[in-house]
């Protein structure tokens, strides 16, 4: 069982205001202890009463709700953008930042342009002080040590002390993720996969990670590593990766991949629709496959299916190994939309037990982009508000 | 946090008698509460005082144990033999018995010939009244309901109210689960993986199944069936499987795919030794590969390595998957020893994250043919000193 603290922070973020005698019902404590707990929690800051209960025939109850002025920052930092919230302690936006960033800039120059942004959400009035913050990086991590760790598109991140400047510059605990871990998270907090407690979260971007929820807690590995899906072999014979094996799925599929065989597709002229858009625009991309296909090219259509295969059999082999309650298809690529899921759906319910998958949602991510920075707000309230990690 | 009667009788059963002092340390929990505690166990006849603690300089404290009165039953039920073990609170054994049968005489049969091992038992001495009984299946099993659900090998068993019955029958309540977890449950109990907390264990018999460890608890899927690893295709063009796909693992290792290739080894005369061990005996069974791959056998040896493989792919999917601390390699099949541990680690740390591998041991089982049984012994006292499922 959780600490009190963490549990009623929590429930504030979550059910919003709320009446202490709801309170100690919902959180199943005496009105005594929770008293004591609210004490603390007041003096400290966290939260405050705000008005009273609407009557139920007794006396009316003054509410309990986070201090409004608290504030978190949330960090989604992708190959290519950097996004940045400022949320108050229910999660709520206060203020918004994107930007377009290069990941191969290096950690110094990337945590400037953070920190540049945050400097100008303060100077907005977005916040004076940081609860908490919690930033995904496109990476393994090393979640305990706050740290990347051989990243392969982050050359300059390895062992980067990510965790412990951010920290010092902003006076505040951080949260360091990977940027797939973030999303999962964000998407079982407010998305599709809300109150799932087994719940598989795929990311097809340029590669394809995994980020796991296993009763109802993120589940990262001892070495923190888990939901590295991309390299799972799906071919022997199968295509070269960067990893240096060979036939993994993300060589076969992921937005890299998808681009090799988009461009192949409209080289051989196979594709019209790819070979008008390759003459047009002198490249193609992930997305021209996607149209291709909606518009009736049997090639585009191939590619995506092929894709969305190679993917099913993976997932059905994670389905009979973990048996999850749900799979959440997100990332750039879920725009390829409902040609690749049907393909994913076929293999998966063909290729597991029926007592796996009688009941097994397979769908795509609700918040889209916004999956990660959501996610990230999560990590940094979870951390501000006491979670047992 | 499991609640203190759990805690407390488990510390008793793994650790043996202790004195007050050392238990309420342990247990980190007043003296006045375990005190409080105790009194109710000691009245429901589960612990008692025994002796005296050797004196460290003071007066010299009582001694808590498990009543030795205490029994439990364990069931190992294979697909060709039974085993039933007697033992007291912890878990040392009381009586054994084991006997040839075999699964396809359908649940009547079978709960007849378990009771008729338990009648005998209690003839014998062995006990007079049961706590509880933990009892293994070969095959899928709803643990929430206590019933099979569609097991391919056991027909007439499908929802067969085995718990219910057999509850009945001895007026204890009863834990069913399959046979690959109750290993799994014996190997992390008082084996190899003892205290490692994210642990594969992967039987190798006729087909392939994975207990799964997750943070020190056995972790069964929202439906059950999690560990289902032998249906993973690992070939698209490969065996059909006797579950109506083609190309899964057990389709191309196990007992069942090494004795269908043996056979064709020793006909085509490519395995002499094989070939000589069909026209002396009519058959070839897995065992006769592993006596001519320690011969020399050159075929023999490929049929192993061949089988390694195929499931060191799949293991290294699961390990880029879930980031286990341990892997644990059981089954009649493990006998084929290291020709094929060295297959499966060779695949295993290649195809790997260096991150998830730097540290994973891959290990052959400590307890062999006894996993299951000491791992049904593990369920039954979990299920009476009130384990929260």
């Amino acid at each position: 069982m959780s600490p009190l603290r963490y549990r009623l922070l929590q429930r504030l973020r979550d059910d919003g205001p709320v009446s202490r005698a709801e309170l100690a019902a919902r959180l199943d404590v005496p009105r005594s202890r929770l008293a004591a707990e609210l004490d603390t929690l007041t003096d400290d800051g966290l939260v405050r009463e705000a008005g009273l209960a609407a009557s139920r025939g007794g006396r009316r109850s003054p509410l309990i709700e986070l201090d409004p002025g608290l504030r978190l920052a949330a960090v989604d930092l992708g190959a290519t953008s950097l996004d940045v919230e400022i949320t108050n302690g229910s999660l709520e936006t206060v203020a918004a930042y994107s930007e377009q960033v290069d990941i191969g800039e290096g950690p110094r120059v990337l945590l400037r342009r953070v920190n540049d942004l945050l400097a100008k959400a303060r100077a907005d009035g977005a916040y004076d002080r940081l609860l908490s913050i919690g930033i995904g990086i496109p990476g393994p991590v090393s979640f305990r040590d706050g740290v990347p760790i051989s990243p392969p598109i982050m050359p300059g991140w390895d062992h980067f002390p990510l965790r412990e400047l951010l920290g010092r510059d902003h006076s505040c605990p951080v949260a360091v993720d990977n940027d797939v871990n973030i999303m999962a998270i964000g998407e079982r907090h407010g998305g599709v996969a809300r109150s799932v407690d087994t719940v598989l979260f795929v990311k097809i971007g340029t590669g394809i990670g995994c980020g796991i929820h296993i009763d109802g807690a993120m589940f990262r590995g001892p070495d923190g590593c888990a939901g590295d899906i991309g390299h799972i072999q799906v071919d022997p014979d199968g295509w070269p990766c960067s990893c240096g094996n060979t036939g993994c799925l993300e060589a076969h599929f992921g937005g890299a991949a998808l681009t090799r065989d988009a461009l192949a597709a409209a080289r051989d002229h196979s594709s019209p629709a790819l070979a008008a858009r390759l003459a047009e625009h002198g490249t193609v991309t992930p997305l021209d496959v996607a149209e291709g296909a909606a518009a009736g090219d049997l090639a585009c259509i191939a590619l995506i299916r092929d894709g969305g295969n190679r993917l099913g059999v993976v997932l059905a082999g994670l389905v009979s190994f973990i048996n999850p309650s749900m799979i959440v298809i997100g990332g750039g690529l879920a725009g390829l939309g409902h040609v690749l899921l049907a393909e994913i759906r076929s293999v998966v319910y063909r290729r597991s037990l029926p007592m796996a998958t009688g009941n097994l949602p397979v769908v795509l991510s609700e918040l889209g982009p916004r999956a990660g920075v959501i996610g990230a707000a999560v990590l940094a309230s979870d951390l501000a508000y006491g979670q047992p990690l």
